[in-house]
């Protein structure tokens, strides 16, 4: 799920992304530059101000330097000395977009950045880093881990300063959400933000996250790939209206009139002051550590005695409840897409056996699918096509460079999804052409009994997602083998494909509550053979059993599993009958809007297992 | 499983414990000397400076002034108010134990302490506390709870001085174990314990808790009721020869000689001087701020720059790691205790239906036949034994005066345990006459679906007893119903029946290793009418699959489990084979060492289901 840098298209592009050409010219222009400025090293990291997924053309600085196009990763650039680092998705990935003659590349995980990062930093040097790409726990467990090594010095950006062709910010149209589509006004949700902030007993919160901006005032953007964002920050303070700072270019009468009158804009440049002013009034301020960037929390206590209040964004929680109007949508959201899929299947299983189709051939016709629904605004990110040994690679993305035939025997991991209109989707199928080996059967079948054990469960209300990921697990876990990514993580309407604070692994401890979407992903992968997974959205809702002290799962996603990949003895009757309830589902939901062979394709691939 | 505070015996006794009539001469006598040290109020704790479960005679202070007998708890007492704060455990007791006239009996949990005990401190008020009997994370939370309202002080201990007749400190012998039963020398053990100091960059660690110690230096003693603990402190430098503080009159000669030279022996009043001189050093020293007496930090922190490190215990973990002999006496003991428990639910069987059995002849019954084993010491808690809606409640003492007449139809819980020279036990049955009813068999039978799926788990190492929680309560939760404790506690080799940091609840995030050994008991508690609970003790082993990356469990417990209260067409086939392969090896192991009636009984209790 990496982001397109080069090209603003919503179609995926299949380009060998980087050239490791530029690596020596542009280290060296960096390296005059920390001469300049008498520092010893400078890092540049992946994120930009606010930390999404994608970032626009010219927050792209660690591509624009190492070349490396990773959707996650930080850069030191020393005096001598440069290092990548990337966590484990990326050690392939790293190594071949950058030149590796000048660029140690090194995996690090987020425990061990720091004392890794330690052994490429001069003793007693000054390391420069720009204070609006990192967040204040970022730096104290840097500067800790360095501690009597180096220390860290806040600068603009030396990388701006070579970059000199560096693209401006995005200007994009900006569109607002009706109560059709948002479910509730900017007025309504503004009130339940001002009730938060008072019981945190703060006087105003900084909103950073696009997301958290985007839902609180029910518009959306097209600033960067693959999630509507507007890019912007928000002030909001307990009393009064709250102010948005965007680009100025952005600024139209239209935009204004769209805000309906609940927040007043300006320009992205007097946000300091206005944060300067903030703090001087010895007010308590309400900003999330994780998220956050320094240049802010600096521009509030720099000047006063404000008092920062360290919590996590007060609109993540609320956001992940979707309402009933948004649950409206990405229902809607996940039938269109059932559609694009039931074509696609369709379409695969029969090109698929002439042994020609290419991951490109298949990426390619499934985004022709879903664009044949005129509601689709782009993909929620980069489909994932991964045929046989690349299929084990989790967060593959295919290139002209490493684009591969399917032969038949292999599996294809297709993980893929659509922002629509009405909703984000995000839906993996694990498909073949074909005989399917033994193993190949045994390992989809522990993973789907995994994906059936989620979508199966029922838990009190309090559980976090922590708590059930093993559900998905079990079933590998008592063969000896596991996947090394979470479960499940939440899903925006219409927004992020990823989103907190809740989701279905070992590091999600918020509880579960109903409105919440989430991906229920299991899989396996076997390095240098294949990979598995099966994905689907869950929607969290009240269970009609436990007293209303219960929660469950609905199942958005409706696209049929390959039954052919079952091996029928593993199967329990429990999780034949729900097995044979979705694709019963499938079937009512799908069929009637469907046609010709699709159709009947359709009712064969839902029949009963 | 709570302590006898009134007599020191191993005979579990069913008295009604306290008196509420003493409660009101002694607030009298604590408030005089409350008003004599210009204090407001004082804190008592329930807990001794060695936060075990048992506290010697002396130590049960919340007992003497309140009349509240409970394993946990605290009391305020001001100079007009008077509160006790329980867990929601003894809302029950506490209530029936105090005289409530005089003392506000308040559930809190550890979130709500202090809030709760605000509203009991005077304005401006000081608070006496006992800096032997709080740990400074305790203080920490309270003072910041009480912030702007109270200040803590910490004071000698106001209840000892109008405790005319506090018997004194425990002066039991000491045994120490030979390698044939501890399996590693002292000396090895605190070679890898300096290891662990020197890892962490200190000088020294102090250590308060006598399981620790006791494992350390292979000793036992019988200074409390239930746990072989010899109370003590230790002083354990990375350098030379570490110090045992104990009570003067426990030091002899033959002390000196087990401890076979490789610790020195003090007389515990000397301690606070040598920590005084420790600090005086500019040493670091390791702390437990989770168990380590204020006091104690204040004698290193109070004369010198000291840097106290907050660390977990040093000696938790690898004292959970059970060797290979430790975990053979382990299987030892569990043998020895699945005779007696054979010839008690023989018995139990026998005499059951007949309708005169009272809770108290069970619990008796069972004592007497873990008695007939010679290496019997102790039990390792008070038999719960719970008829019908006693069962319900999760930590039910039986005394005389709740005391219950088992009628047909009913449930009876059963949770028991042994102190044997070879290892400690830890096991509960949910036993039955009559007639068990459709629901009684649906739970009973869900609960038991937990514990095996528990028993039959795989994961891969790093694995914590929070994610495999949920095995143990899926079946509950998919019909709408829980228990609210957590699914297993780690258990010593005759030692603490209750041990860390492992544990199986979603509070427990220390990974599971081999060698640990913990508890596996689900269930299910229908206020007023029933409780269910099934408990095995199972040991963490390298499993056969996943290349030694994956571990499983072994279950050491040896005793029927009652197929008579299943629900046959609840379990799968793996479930119905763990369970015959679980009670064959129960006969196999257990039949060749009892005779007659209770041979045939065991026979008929291990057929397959």
């Amino acid at each position: 799920m990496t982001e397109s840098v080069l090209a603003p298209t919503i179609y995926q592009n299949f380009d060998t992304r980087s050239d490791p050409h530029h690596v020596a010219p542009r280290l060296r222009a960096l390296r005059a530059e920390l001469a300049a400025s008498r520092l010893d090293g400078f890092l540049i990291p992946r994120a930009d101000a606010h930390r999404g997924e994608s970032v626009p053309l010219g927050e792209a600085r660690l591509a624009y330097v190492t070349g490396f196009t990773g959707s996650a990763g930080l850069a030191f650039v020393g005096i001598k000395k440069a290092a990548l680092f990337v966590d484990s998705r990326y050690t392939i990935q790293a190594p071949a977009e950058t030149n590796t003659r000048l660029v140690n590349v090194v995996e690090v995980s987020p425990a061990t950045l720091g004392e890794k990062l330690r052994k490429f930093v001069p003793q007693g040097g000054r390391i420069g880093y720009d204070p609006w790409l990192h967040t204040p726990a970022e730096i104290k467990e840097l500067g800790e881990k360095l501690k009597d090594r180096a220390v860290l010095v806040p600068t603009s950006n030396l990388v701006d300063r070579i970059w000199t062709d560096r693209p401006g910010a995005p200007v994009s149209p900006v569109e607002f959400l009706g109560h059709n589509r948002a479910g509730r006004s900017s007025a309504e949700k503004l009130a339940d933000l001002r009730k938060t902030l008072a019981d945190e007993n703060v006087d105003a919160t900084v909103l950073t996250l696009p997301e958290s901006i985007c839902w609180l005032f029910n518009m959306r953007g097209r600033d960067v790939p693959n999630t509507p964002f507007v890019l912007g920050f928000a002030l909001v303070p307990r009393k009064g209206r709250p102010t948005l700072y965007l680009d100025k270019a952005k600024i139209s009468p239209e935009l204004k009139e769209g805000l309906g009158g609940v927040a007043t804009v300006a320009d992205a440049r007097t946000m300091m002051a206005a944060l300067r002013r903030l703090g001087g009034a010895d007010k308590r301020v309400l900003l999330d550590p994780a998220t956050c960037p320094i240049a802010i929390i600096d521009a509030i206590k720099g000047v006063s005695q404000a008092v920062i209040v360290e919590k996590r964004d007060p609109v993540l929680l609320p956001k992940a409840r979707k309402n009933e109007v948004e649950i409206g949508g990405m229902k809607e959201a996940q039938r269109l897409d059932g559609v694009a899929m039931a074509k696609f299947l369709c379409w695969f299983d029969l090109e698929a056996p002439k042994g020609k189709l290419t991951e490109i051939d298949i990426a390619t016709a499934l985004e022709s699918m879903r664009r044949e629904e005129p509601s689709l605004v782009d993909l929620s990110f980069d489909t994932i096509a991964g045929a046989g040994p690349n299929g084990a690679i989790v967060h593959y993305r295919v290139s002209r460079s490493t684009n591969r035939m399917l032969k038949p025997g292999e599996l294809m991991l297709v993980d893929s999804g659509g922002q629509y209109l009405s909703g984000t989707t995000d839906i993996t199928r694990t498909i073949f052409t074909g005989k399917a080996t033994a193993e190949q059967k045994d390992r989809f079948t522990r993973v789907l009994k995994g994906m059936i054990a989620i979508s199966m469960a029922r838990f009190p209300t309090g559980t976090s997602g922590a708590q059930i990921d093993v559900l998905a697990r079990q079933f590998l876990w008592q063969d000896g083998i596991t996947y090394n990514h979470g479960t499940g993580h939440g899903v925006g309407h219409f927004l992020s494909v990823h989103e907190g604070p809740a989701g279905i692994s070992s590091r999600y401890s918020t509880p579960l509550e109903p409105g919440m979407i989430l991906s229920n992903e299991p899989g396996y992968y076997k390095e240098g053979a294949y990979g598995i997974r099966i994905e689907n959205l869950v929607l969290v809702v009240e269970s009609p059993v436990g007293q209303g002290k219960f929660l469950e799962f609905e199942t958005l996603t409706l696209t049929p599993i390959d039954l052919r990949l079952i091996e029928e003895k593993l199967l329990t009757e429990p999780e034949r009958d729900w097995l044979n309830a979705y694709h019963k589902r499938v079937w009512k939901e799908i069929g009637p809007l469907v046609k010709g062979e699709v159709k009947t394709w359709l009712k064969e691939a839902t029949s009963r297992a």
